[in-house]
């Protein structure tokens, strides 16, 4: 069933997201600093029986320059720069298993798949910890260090997503003139903030983005992960003003009033995990060039395979195939 | 948690079922009535965005002739017929989308994957109708005309299963001397029927297979599709003999009897969909060189990519790469 | 809870269906089409120890001729034709034992309850097969040959149901004067049908009727059997339009339009399957005399022996006792 | 699945119950006292619908002389007194509906259907209250009372599904030397009770019944009532050996071991609310001829209607038609 | 998520209860016939191992006189009458064991904790029957009685909490000047009768109050025991009536519209249980000073510990410490 | 119903776990180190309304001198050091709120309540963070750092909980000669841990202790927190060693091997989530004298405030009152 307003009041839906004042000096600090640190970029050749695709493993400096692993899958036989995709994954997974997730290099594009610091063990596999102290939490990512901008996960998160676009433009296989950003659900919120934060990024993709309308979504779905936020405000009764104001500065409404490059949303109007009012306020606060999906009759999968291989179609026209 | 017998029982586990005596006189005579008609093997390029894999829409004749259709994927740039695998699908789905899947062409095999009549709603999407008179019947496949073998629903499953080998060794693509059947969970069943029935198949993979040991899974487990005979004959309270008779057909215990090329397994111990015991009652009655790795800690997704590129090393040291 | 809108809301919702412009031409050549085929209706005896009451085992030709079985059950002692109710029953039930559903002819009616075809493998069992090519389709009967009208499931189950009547007419024991149709759920869509299809029909009853309003009902309900259809949609995201069309020409809504004769219908306001305000738009635009009985605290059950009884009234009172 | 030990395990169990020592005294004593107090039986006949059937609404005295209701329902025409069949309703339910449960008295029997005292607010309605002082109880019945023999909820339903025999016989159309005890689950203990402690009794049916082997009983099921009882001593940790002096009263293991007429059983090897080992207990006791039904692939329906039917076929055996 | 209206709608909520015009009769009648019957209120000291805290075991006569138990605890060495809470508990508890719920004692109140009739078998035990004759009911507690006011649980548990107001006031070490009730849920709506009906009272406290709003709480909510009413009517259809004429005498709206001490209520809009526009409509009709605490992100639980050390400053304020 | 073995099998079960050889140097150097660093305990008095007991903000260094918040509540008056109890909360929760669980100091003990890092976000609130990398990890506590022994949650727990036992022997109302632990859980098994390692611990109470027999426990259960292992091998599927490893090294049977001190366990024969026979196991295997008190009929929660009440009853007996 529908999970949330009418299909007429979605489309008028504004969000009355008021971001802290500091927004932009937080990130820009936060993005200095870690561009401040850490190792250079490495990127390992792997064997693999793949014949089509050659896979590499990297590594690149993130949040404070910790060490964030990431796949890059290049079409075998590529002679020059490609366009390039780097993707963000869902909650719980992470880059998965080299094998995994072959369609955007049997496509063409050169294709970086952003390991999630200490999430991985859920859906698909990780391998980058994270590192920091983590004050009492829900279990999850979502309130880890929720009592302070400046300590909560998706800070570090979300700075690691822009720090691979950096790393990306170093790889050779990458045409950095030609980069965009993807990703689906916590994927899609981190797209949205590479979009508004690394210069880099021509184009982004944001399949039914998490993070987005905050203090709306926390009131109107009990699923996970949003739901981590409500339950640590069930026991923390004193301190929703300050949890809200730490999620002022990682909501995906704020990233969307500042990017600028053509995008391409996807919606699920049976949603219960990002419900779907929370991603019209990203789309219609959205500054550049933008596109909606709505998928009437799906949750959160949303189009899936449908909207990967319209995310194809889009990135090859915007980047050029 | 575990889900069937302890370790120790289940590796000594062996299933009493007895196939009817006119088991191998019901498949000829199905096969040879299969391949009396339907129309020739078309294999149709298809549009696609991908560079490194070329895709062709398949329609070859299956049970009685009737039309069914596949996705035969081959890396790009091939010159010579190459190892081919055929895939089958888990229980609920059909071939997919062109751009899924893409694993086992960009590891340099040929790729057909055969659409399951009839389902394709379900976490895939399928293209292929099943032609029949459905009598009375539980929602799904299960039960559809289990009254009668040679009316039952998977007499006509297996029966495509086996035309798909057929089909694929008139492809170009394909080096008939070098061909295996793989699946998961009811693509299982399909890979342990075609190894026994197809002659030119030379291996076989069977991840966590469906339909083995009939009897014994529909008293042991509460899932679907099990779940869907339990129902019927809670209803049909008069037609246990004569399901049992019909299943006797299927077993895919009686067809690991039958076969003799070498075959990878797998079971999870965690498996509430097809119950471990199962599993090892068509492992333990295999005729020919076998392996199964057991997942612990796995439900019905076993070893998921992990068996999925164990079983491309497998098929690579078997077939040739 | 109540399960949709408020009951000021209720009063006054009424859909916005537009059936397709060819309705009335198709289900006119359905029915002449399934007129002019099958064999002659027969009624056989059935030894039961029951002495209040006469069973006869019925198979009637249904839709293309295709034989449908039902139970005559009559008054023992009747000594002429009989005021009769004719039954149609709810998604996933059969015309059941003989020994059940004894209400109607202890009453002093002729019943005649029709068997659904492919079903009766659920609550109650069934002995008729449905014969159709089924297309790939959700679980269940609710999409089987969704994508084109003329083989839609429920083009079928409807015309059978109007051939009952056509074949009731044919049996001694029956008045074909004084017949009424009768149905709950499913059954309630059926009676609604035959209502407006069938000349004979001289009264209906429609509890808690399903296939009202269904382009609504898909999208506030995630109960079976308007789940199938919402199931089968998030798979074959395009098919959308192709789907909905299809339902235009089931939906009870335009039944109700065209029908005249007095009808008596409930509603249950806590209802997650059929949800009320699509069976008041059933209502609403019923075109004959009709009352409502709505149940405020029941679920889909509605008035079970309370709404029987009331049709027992109602009907002796339309069609004499 | 199957719910409790393995088949053969099944086959062989017996109970290691000890009831009271001064069982058989508290149940003379009970009954005596029963019968010196409370109003005559009354027999009200009821307008209904029905013209194959009479229904007589009757009121007796049960435990302590309370009134006690219940349907009476007679085929019409009747000229002699008839073979009669005194049913009692599974947990939960009442005497529900005048025009509900037309099978015995349209095959030809009386049929006096006991309400069931405080219950009647669940599946089917009822409208006899329980009086008395409810200590601390879990919700429901199961636990009313049971800080004592004297004052527990069973004995007083017990003790009314005997005094429901002498009403019968007191009732004109009942003849008192054919007259059988019937019931499903709950009332499948009272037709065990009653065959133990009513000598008018000629032939039982209990179609898997409640309150058998309760000590094994409350520790491998955890549905409803069983669960009540762990419920309580879930909370009142100290009184579990009084609770259990308490349930040996009533344990119908115990009834079993005393009754000598013919009895017909049903087992349903996937029933979690009867599990099967109690149900062998009672039946591997039953001191008289007996039968017994499986059912492998039923919950706690068990045979339902064709129960019914094997029932109405084993009582005209016994009781003659 | 947010279970009822939004928080705009909940503000200006109000009830249109129309309580019965002989509600304070009914009341007057029923607490005039308590206190003229029952035995003396006892209070004996309890061995237990605290040293810093007296238990008494109380008995006092409630509904009808009949005995009901309490805890008395007392801050040891305490030399003159103290500030005293009377506290009643939520649905399916009693009165617990001697050693819990030290809070208050510890916080230098006397403080009696009553138990509940009947009830106390479920989160705590409870040491009271319930003496009545209860007719067909739901399980649980309220429905038994529901036909007629003075048959009705409710009217005898709230009988009980006045009654216990007046015991208090008989203990050596209660000051009649300065005592409160206070109570959570079910407790909370005793509280709500206990200000309406108790002229000792000198302030309420009402966490998340049950019972109020009832004609709308009971269309509105799954959960128990407010669905235990819905069970209820959805079997007795013919009762709707009648059972809304008696939850009249015990809503806790029409208390709230009586009462005229301080209060302090809490509400909490993730709350399934007592719907927040129910608690709303309480608050807003409470004569008296009032104070509402919103918890946003909890359930029934409400501010439990925080709505707790809450109580224990509002009553040292206004009872003085 | 019973959730493991037989209660026969559970009196003889034996866990076969084989800590690793280095288990005690690896718990020396973990303490060594732990002692080795850390600012000095803090005791500050905290506001309170009661007038019982004295409440005392603590922060103590626990592992690695990190930190680690506690409750110290002490009797009010108290004129020389008292008997202690050390307390250890079970998983989710943190030290909770001041004024809760006020037994322990009600019964005239002093009592330290540990605060959990990371956690306190659950069922009760905490205020210590956990400073650590996390590697990729499951939602909660028990994966985090699980590939190392060294990096392992755990470890930093337990040695938290040693910790606590020292800072305890500092604090002015402390007897360090008349100090016990006690916890339900996980807090069980810092007791186990604590008994084991810390030579002023005279006495422990460990109710329904978790990390006994990890291995088995792993594989019996799918509840939480044995769950969240069980979900990680199943995407680490080749870790599954490596975890065992470390995990051997928190396994409480090993402390169980090593304890000599009085102790009070309690099993539960419900229990899902510490599953009967690994209680059992740790029981066992206990050096010192010992009891256990056995819930038939309860889950998780076991004895609750029976199992606490006999825990108060036991340390006077030890400790001396």
């Amino acid at each position: 069933m529908f999970t949330d307003l009418t299909e007429a009041e979605l489309r008028t839906y504004r969000s009355d997201l008021h971001e802290p004042p500091d927004f932009d000096a937080f990130w820009a600090d936060t993005l200095a600093q870690a561009r401040s640190c850490g190792d250079p970029v490495t990127a390992t050749p792997l064997p693999t029986p793949l014949t089509a695709v050659d896979v590499f493993d990297v590594t690149f400096p993130g949040f404070a320059g910790q060490p964030i692993r990431a796949w890059l899958r290049v079409p075998r036989g590529a002679t020059e720069p490609l366009p390039t995709i780097v993707q963000y994954v869902g909650y719980g997974g992470g880059r998965g298993h080299a094998l995994e997730n072959l369609l955007w290099s049997a496509a063409g594009f050169a294709h970086l798949q952003m390991d999630t610091r200490g999430q991985g063990s859920g859906w698909s596999r990780g391998d980058t910890p994270d590192v920091a102290a983590a004050g009492p939490q829900a279990p999850g990512m979502a309130t880890r260090g929720i009592e302070d901008p400046n300590k909560y996960y998706y800070r570090r998160f979300l700075t690691d997503a822009v720090r691979a676009v950096d790393a990306a433009c170093e790889l050779p296989a990458v045409d950095p003139d030609r980069l965009a950003v993807l990703g689906h659900s916590q994927g899609g919120a981190a797209a949205l903030a590479a979009a508004a934060l690394a210069p880099r990024v021509r184009a982004a993709v944001a399949h039914v983005p998490f993070l987005c309308d905050i203090p709306r979504a926390i009131t109107i779905t009990d699923a996970t992960p949003y739901r981590e936020i409500r339950d640590y405000l069930a026991v923390h009764r004193d301190r929703e003003e300050q949890a809200l104001r730490t999620l002022g500065y990682v909501d995906a409404v704020a990233f969307a009033r500042r990017a600028t490059v053509p995008a391409r949303f996807s919606v699920a109007l049976m949603d219960e995990i990002t419900p779907p009012s929370t991603v019209y306020a990203a789309y219609h606060d959205y500054r550049g060039d933008k596109d909606l999906t709505v998928w009437r009759f799906n949750g959160h999968e949303a189009g899936a395979i449908d909207d990967d291989a319209a995310a194809v179609d889009f990135l090859r026209t915007v980047l050029g195939g």
